[in-house]
């Protein structure tokens, strides 16, 4: 069976985050004022093979851990679709 | 009323995506061979105020169209969720 894995991959919280400051400050410029704070982060999707939903979810666990994030100052949250 | 948008920004379909290709290279390299492709893209949790969910949408909207994603390489998606 063919699965699309969605991965975001987020600053933990407390590590600090220039970029989202630095994106937050851009949007007042634009005028958007009522913005009181922007987290950034990265997207994956990956397309694998996998037996089943829960092998699959596995496989994107293991994905997650050993490349996709740094464990030390990130988080990580997906989602497991069928393609 | 407390909003939280997550945006999501994807290089566009036939935009050449390099870091999704190494990426997918480093999980053959890690035995991870199932995996078909790999897309990469950005990930923005943005807090804000506004007066309804419709107006929140469409703020948020404007942001992604001014400053978080560039539309001729890239397409967003966001969801807007009630703190």
């Amino acid at each position: 069976m063919n699965f699309i894995g969605k991965v975001v991959v987020l600053l933990k919280e407390g590590v600090f985050d220039p970029q989202g400051v630095t994106i937050k400050n851009a949007l007042h410029n634009l005028s958007f004022s009522q913005v009181s704070r922007v987290r950034t982060g990265k997207y994956f999707e990956v397309e694998f093979e996998a037996d089943s939903e829960s092998e699959a979810e596995n496989q994107l666990k293991s994905m997650c851990q050993e490349l996709l994030s740094n464990p030390v100052i990130e988080e990580y949250s997906f989602q497991v679709e069928t393609e």
